[in-house]
């Protein structure tokens, strides 16, 4: 979805993806579960990077720890081995612990040999702080939240105030889920590059859409010192289906870091900012006879238009997932409007 | 205890602290919950950074991912912040999610300020695979596990097949928990440096003692081909009451690989080799008014002392939870016997 | 300098130091040589980070390595040690050899303790390739070019295709230095963030200044598909007297990603983005009889301001060395304009 | 050579190359220059990667800066792009710059495309502080003696106090350039590993040779507080045929760390310890039409052997710099004798 034609918004110049979302990635898929009840104001968006076996069929991935102000899990591994072996569950921050559980359960259950035959499984949970609008300290969050999420995962889903989204907020504004696609030619074929967020960062005097900088005029609705700060967090899933190393990944994901400064952050200290790039263009087995694998990369010097296409694919995801978020009343008599009325 | 002399063995050359355990630095405190019972083997350890508000008064930390397949929890945010301001869990893989929770509601009990009047928390959860004895896929450990472990912290604790280190193996043999410490003289006044270890890493034909290299009599005992890879992991964990950097910190937990080389690892792809170091020799307020503050740190020409003194820690620390750790029959038939046997 | 009123330029919120250059930072000192003669086009930039000792008395420091597709030397010492302990040469790439000659002669001259009494020194040279304009092949640079450039150093300077700059290309049209600088109270007091660039990268399509997207003004003016390449690089030094550790002079660094989105670079595979800053308001003895230091540092929570102001520093110093730089036509007949023709 | 038979040294095992040297792996080269004249102990040491087309055909590598108390130059380039394009230069550390501008004029003779039709070249010059014995503030090396070193490439070369290693000390004896290599089989060819290094570092009661902890009779002939302080650097070259990612030869290099330990160094603050390891194993095109490229990787969990096998060569490498290093009489009188004579 991402910005319609329809939200008179235009980001970049690469074309899109046919549904503008990270699902035009073949085979990745997106799931929530959205909890919004009273002082409740959370969820679960669980992202599914191929539909295969992802322990003993694990794709290529790089993390960018753009500021590491953060309580995400299983970024190590994933700097270590360059792979990513499980779904990537969002959540709000102190639920971690319960996504990780309920991610792990779900592996074994997949698989029999973790644990037995083999080592065990690298969960990846990601998270904001949600604690404007919602309960956090309630823990509202259930294993089967997230297991529900990933049952939920489908190549369509909803932006906006949903999922891990519905209770975040951002620049000022109400937060949430936002997702983007472009698409770049490379040995004469379309890849696809997609990005999902979930957006909980920024001061309210910021904001910018493309050359639109809104900022000011949300900071003058708001009158409020407080939502200056450049408090919360952002988490930025980037996927691709070109093949490209592990290390390539990791460029890809650094770069969100200029996506950021484009709608309005400077990476507060308090803001989490987290990229992770994953590719389904190789597939690498968990058991091998072979010692050596053959995979493909791209040239390094070829890599500036899927750099780009990335880049505006990310700006485009949170902006997106403004333009989603309805105004959202949480605890404490805490509201925030949606972005829209300040168009 | 560490290595008394009536073990025989004498591993560096700086002085010992007086309990030579982790707890020779001033507030730190260490406890475990062990479940041995049966086809479970493991446990949680939780070590208590000092005495006072963890949150509120932060310390300061670094952190040396060695060889980073692993999943520990929280390291992220050391490396961005530099501080820790929670306690250290131990627990097997697959229980990092639960011991989280339990950490996390440890903490939002203790201060009812997280996640209303300002940001959540960081908790720092580390983890061995203990898989060979243990059935971790039963996922035995608890909340209250957790809790219990930390209501257990004393300045006395127990090494060896005790604690998160029911379970694990080591170079062979038995592995768990260990712990040493080093007196350094800086200033006129003594310092100390300790570590605590869990241990779970090495191939057996590796094992070295000091100059005693057991590995081929350990090997030859145990004929099996398994046995000679170098899986598992460790983690390391270092206190030191002289006021560090931040920066400093990870020098010295870098430097534990040096003892990972001196007792027999190289560092095997599938060993989660992660080290954290902390001090209590500055006191980092979560609240201020203040923009700047007044901190110690060493002069980086003078630390050669405290860097050959930890990882002096580190090694009698590791060989420690070998010497402590008694022979144990686990899931599967699998046994792996006590190295003192070896001796 | 900076954008004065008379550019019709505003950027950012924060107020702008005395002079707009990053010598309002005290004793912070800069000087040029610049070689302009046919196909020759380059030079020599130094800044000299304090007016006293460099050696015994250094500064920390903190180094992100924004893309490091670069040959800058000095890099990995401050990344270790914190500290920058000479001045800052910028130069052409291939001439970095003879600039950090030149720059060890001109340390080892001041300081006859150096590689006897004590060890030796870390010299930070700093690089653009500036082949488009210049006969960069020809290594025009000479030792002598450095120790002038450093006998230059002033606290006033010139902006635009000066020093190192002479030759340089950014956004599609001519780069070179820029400077400014920004003020924030913190306890009372004024500190000053500022910012001195060689900019040398971005595509000619994707030029922003502010909310005036130039890029497809000046992509449309050039009809060159080459230019339209996000190569060359950017050099980054920011300078503030505000007393920061070397962890939070990295954060600082860091954050100069955001400068370049804003101003349209994505940060393209060829552009070797290095960003350096330093703090003057701790100095660290090279020699010392205690172990332990005191240092101040900032709350990080309290951090914010700066970082924003430092943002802003770092965009305007990019646009002011595209407003200074004039139009120049270098080797086999290249020309790059000055941008102010497309304002 | 490495440590023959007749040493009576033996370490590790796995088997050895056929000339226990790093030149084992087809294609790699080293060249020496020594200067050994009064005051004058220093010299150049030339590793030539392949005997091709350097910069149009790169080498995957990768970097492992185990303590940044170091000038090398080029180590940024390597980890963002993970590919090695030049020799590999060692000197002292006061004539990196001297080396880099000699490689720099090495590469552009031969490659008239650089710096007009493509980019610049990175150039990797690493350095140890050789000031004990030699008159470093003289800067005796000029670019002939690089060139020099250069021309001398060969698959055969010496140890110990030769080339840029002539005036090198370690461990409180005579230290300077050793090299060794192993073999280890996977999909049933025999692979190499190699290594060469520069050592300059340690303290003289910490000498270990496997088992044989000879550091305590090196203290007591020594008799000087200022040997035991762990002072001067290590530069670790590791080469392979097996065709590994850069990431993987991250891995490798970062495991070096272990071999420092066995030997003895704890890796003191001011020893600048930098591995760089790269592979002859998959070759990259500077120029390329196709946006992808077909590389061989290894499975990381079939890494255990390559990288056992390449900790035991850096150790025996180290081990063998010392045992062929002949006693030195230096500067202001200062002497390092062999390690022979305490065998």
């Amino acid at each position: 979805m991402g910005l319609s034609k329809e939200s008179g918004i235009a980001l970049g110049k690469w074309p899109k993806g046919d549904k503008n979302l990270i699902t035009d990635v073949p085979g990745v898929k997106v799931g929530h579960v959205t909890l919004n009840d009273g002082d409740i104001k959370t969820g679960v968006t669980a992202i599914i990077p191929h539909e295969g076996d992802l322990f003993h069929d694990k794709l290529m991935a790089g993390v960018a720890v753009i500021n590491g102000f953060g309580k995400s899990a299983g970024l190590v591994q994933i700097e270590e081995l360059g792979t990513l072996e499980s779904p990537i569950i969002m959540t709000n921050t102190l639920s971690v612990g319960t996504a990780l559980t309920a991610s792990v359960k779900y592996m074994l259950e997949k698989n029999p040999d973790i644990g037995v035959e083999t080592g065990t499984v690298n969960c990846v949970v990601t998270e904001c702080n949600d604690g404007v609008l919602n309960d956090i300290r309630g823990l509202h969050v259930t294993e089967d939240h997230v297991r529900q999420a990933l049952a939920n995962a489908s190549d369509t889903f909803e932006e906006g105030a949903v999922g891990s989204g519905t209770g975040m907020c951002c620049l000022g504004v109400k937060g949430g889920i936002g997702s983007s696609s472009r698409k770049v030619k490379m040995d004469g074929k379309d890849y696809i590059v997609g990005s999902i967020v979930m957006s909980n960062f920024g001061a309210d005097d910021n904001l910018r859409v493309g050359d639109n900088f809104l900022g000011p005029k949300v900071d003058a609705f708001l009158k409020s010192e407080e939502a200056k700060k450049d408090k919360g967090s952002i988490i930025i899933i980037i996927a691709t289906d070109a093949p490209l190393s592990d290390r390539q990944l990791r460029r890809v994901a650094k770069r969100a870091m200029i996506s950021l400064g484009r709608v309005g952050s400077y990476s507060g200290n308090g803001s989490g900012d987290i990229a992770i790039a994953f590719s389904t263009g190789n597939h690498l087995p968990h058991y091998s006879d072979k010692y050596f694998l053959d995979v493909k990369m791209a040239h390094d010097d070829l890599l500036d238009e899927l750099f780009e296409a990335s880049v505006e694919a990310v700006e485009e995801a949170i902006i997106s997932s403004l333009y989603h978020a309805e105004t959202t009343h949480g605890i404490r008599g805490n509201v925030k409007y949606g972005m829209k009325q300040f168009l």
